[in-house]
């Protein structure tokens, strides 16, 4: 059995994380870390856990956590995860931060969006971006993985096999995204109220959301060429789930869906984590509800040249934590998928 | 006192029309009409109504309702105003229809989109598009009005500006809209049932909805040339609201955000049914919810050149059949928003 | 005009008082008080009334306020109003007070449930209880009202006319209420969140919520003795609204519920707030939402000879603000609804 | 391989049943009937599910469902179950059904409340009640057995240990019952659109709901005595999920809260899908979405010597088709829980 550790572990990633792991047959979770908590039975937090987990959390020590652990997962803020690695790493341990630590090649660009400083080029030019349908070679031998949240995972499996193929302007994408306010965490915020957000959608960060770069990262990557793009963010009244509208100008005119179909169903024949739908359905995120899945469907329109896709997954698992785990089992030779969600539950 | 007429005034449409016309000082509702529940009383459809409507929903004859009201609401679905309009029209009656039937210049675009034969083009070319803020001087003098719903409402009040003034490329534009589901109507539908549709988003009628072509007229009107826009709708899990999320591409690269909120300000300075938001502030549908306003709050994204334009309505009000009475305010020459509910409750 | 104060303007209570004295023909706000907000615009916290509001935050100093106002609504928390009052009443000012402070006839009452010593019973017995159909005409020459929340008045409307009939024992009552969420206030609280309160239901503080003997105090009165109930408060995934379940054993096995009926019509028939639904028809919290009006329906159960009663009210309007503004109505001798919401929006 | 039909599978009982027995290491889905639907694909209706299901609707032919099945559940309305049953024992299946048809002692009563005749006591009195916690060992050796719906389910677990002990007063039993909408089944009925459901609470069928004798029926075999009791449900704006708020008198007025949590961890301490909470913790329905277990939570009110227990389940698992394949895994020799989720994904 993989020993595990979850520094973070009280979030809503971290509790995802334990949820799935008790389902793991490979996996037994050994150590839970959490500062402000520490001391605190894991069981008091999540008393709907209690007839599963005897765990108590602990204080974040990477020293004593590396001879417990064979495989650490950070669920902490952004700005934590480069400290701590270092140390697992060191210690032997593989390392799956849920942050946004170790997702930048340019750290500068890291420095830029997130404001901290960084010096540990060496360490994180080791680090494999953590989305498995794009880099799952590099994932099999990965020992510290940048596991990418909601918003990137959803978008870039939207686009990819578009980009990858040369089918679209890459200077037109827009991504409109509509996010479950629990993207916010478990934090006591004004903002994430039940009677602020129910009845309400809204956009935030409009041209300004730290994932646009994460994004137009990987986009770059796949068409060859520096790809800016619009990301637009928007809060929804509904716990889980994200949806992404993507829009891209096509660049030869004779193309139908049906020729895109064709084309995602062929990049994503090998990656059990993505559902291409058939034509003319289009995903809801319940369906992706508590599950690994990413459900994709897309529409041509003949009128404007334009294609337009749309994801689906459950922010939480295939947009987080879910992910993670998958990062995982192909790190450790696992099966892709294996103790992984992926039928929800309907309705 | 104007005695006003409601014709499908069970739906969500018309008990919306009933609440505020109620409100009204310058009205008596002297007509219910409802075939389906004709003899009912509508207290017993709509019990919270009852210390205040004494009402019995009665059947439809054109004739008969035109000697007993000075205006007639048609909340009736698509395909029926323009065969009930003409004898209400001949019987004196002013006439705002809620349908789709009066709100196309050109009927074979409407044939074309609604798959209805037409041949009352005389009558039609009568009609004055209902929105206030773009047609108010010919509103003044309308007896037949064919109101716009909320997708039309929200998506022109945010692009109008750009467009009058031609600062963006009208063939980029791409409307990403959110409705709450209370747009479907009162309709039992499973995909408008409460465990279908909470804890899920998704899009639906991608490059193929009917209110593409209804958008893209006025936008045509507005920039002198013909446009064709994406317009793609989605379904949010709440009751009420409306959000429309707008993209455009500037043709002058040196625009600012302080520059378009003084032309938004410029151009709404006279409606009182919008207001433009300060600098960095975006609508949540939550703040139009019960009301007749609409917010409007924008940003330039220098990176891309692109200007996105977020606006927030309630689609039953502002959306629907709020927006209708302020039409009527206009042609009976009452207050524009004589009635009408202008801050809503919160949270 | 009376000049009107609100202290703690900027919780949910506040804000609704804000909304709805803005509607009232009769007054003017002239200070909004916000201690942790002095200084800000009230529109900067609440932008949609930004249209409405032109006034600024200022300093709580009861001196000052007493100059500038004719009537003060206290929006504070339990423990802050019988400091705030004295200064006010001897300034000459009316004052509502939305916390407990005082609601209670016997001051060791309070201090055993809300833990607060208190002395100033010569001013505390001075106050009337804010629940106008119980009494309306000591309101009517009120100088200090200890407004009651929406526990106790949901429970109150619901059993009022069965205590003071002697239908029922009065020790078999039980109130199973339900509570929309914004009844715990504008307060960043993990509990509050909204991905834990959507898609769930729970109860709290069973067998010792603080409003228990409140409700208790009151029943005492109208049973003529002393009163013991159960009282169990529940969360539902609302934003706004609340329903009380009461059962309570009736005194006359042949009492059917016509009877029952034609005594809640008689005991409410000079109330304007509160509506009796006809036989059969049981109220929903939707009809109430946005409304001072409180709907109350009921069942009698042959085969275990109790009775039910259900009323719905919005827990923030005929809970709570609207409540105290109605209070005001009556002292200042307004008519009792004036610039109060009578009906919603529905759906 | 144990081969499974479901008739009426295309319901949210019968998508219930079809996710889980995906999961089920011991049965294979073998037929899947629906009249109406029958000819469509299952996917069609359930696209999320269109990665693991191929199979195909089939019209109801009991003779010809006996070949291919070893056990069939019944997912049917009310009054069919009792006309399919007798083919499907006869032809060699185990038969579970989550209709009402099967859960009588005495038919009597059932043609009394659900009004269609029955002239089958021979076969319906070898009908097992499916309710594992009280029935566990008689369900070990059933052929057919009538599945409890949600209501009974967490009233019974609720209620059972006190009675079994003579701790209540069983006349004084009232049962508080809150539901989420999906109870209701996907039928298009305006009562359970989103619009009308959401943001509101209400009661229905106050004093007679049917569910009313068939608890009543269990609790009178429990107390060795005839029971009548007071049931009310509510309709809760949830999709899943149910809380019951049970009220009873206690016989002895010394005892405690911890008394009566020692008898209920006894009772249940074989019970792998019970879960009683420590003291002072209360249930939340989340804690139950997506699981087969029940939580349990109680206090005592020393002022007015009752006991106030709260129980929360998945109404469409363990309130439903999680129980109905609990009770297969007894019937057939399996682990209890075989198959059966018992953590839930929070938030």
């Amino acid at each position: 059995m993989t020993r595990v550790g979850i520094i973070g572990a009280t979030g809503y990633g971290g509790v995802q994380l334990v949820r799935m792991l008790l389902d793991h047959p490979q996996v037994e979770i050994a150590y839970l870390g959490a500062n402000q908590n520490a001391g605190t039975r894991f069981a008091d937090i999540y008393p709907h856990l209690g007839h599963r987990v005897r765990l108590t959390c602990e204080a974040v020590d990477p020293v004593a956590i590396a001879k417990r652990c064979d495989v650490v997962f950070l669920g902490t803020p952004n700005g934590i995860a480069h400290r701590l690695a270092p140390a697992l790493l060191e210690g032997g341990c593989k390392v799956f931060d849920l942050s946004a630590d170790y997702r930048f090649t340019d750290l500068a660009v890291y420095q830029q969006w997130y404001g901290q400083e960084r010096t540990d080029q060496a360490t994180s030019s080791t680090a494999i971006y953590g989305l498995p349908e794009l880099f799952r070679e590099p994932l099999r031998h990965a020992n510290l993985v940048g596991c990418p949240g909601c918003y990137p995972t959803a978008s870039l499996l939207a686009v990819a096999p578009l980009l990858k193929q040369g089918l679209i302007d890459p200077q037109s994408i827009i991504i409109d995204a509509k996010s479950g306010v629990s993207g916010a965490g478990r934090e006591a915020k004004i903002g994430s109220l039940f009677a602020e957000v129910e009845s309400s959608v809204a956009a935030y960060n409009i041209a300004r959301h730290r994932h646009t770069p994460e994004i137009e990262q990987i986009c770059t990557q796949l068409a060859g060429n520096p790809v800016q793009l619009q990301f637009t963010p928007h809060l929804i009244p509904m716990a889980r789930g994200m949806l992404i509208t993507l829009y891209a100008q096509l660049r030869d005119p004779g193309l139908i869906g049906e020729d895109l179909l064709t084309v995602y169903e062929a990049f994503y024949r090998q990656s059990p984590a993505v559902r291409v739908l058939p034509s003319g359905i289009y995903p809801q995120t319940k369906w992706a509800s508590g599950t690994n899945t990413c459900f994709i469907g897309m529409e041509v329109d003949p009128r404007t040249n334009r294609v337009i896709v749309v994801s689906a997954i459950d922010n939480l698992i295939k947009g987080q934590s879910g992910q993670a785990i998958q990062c995982m089992n192909l790190s450790l030779g696992y099966e892709e998928m294996l103790g992984l969600p992926t039928v929800g539950f309907y309705p």
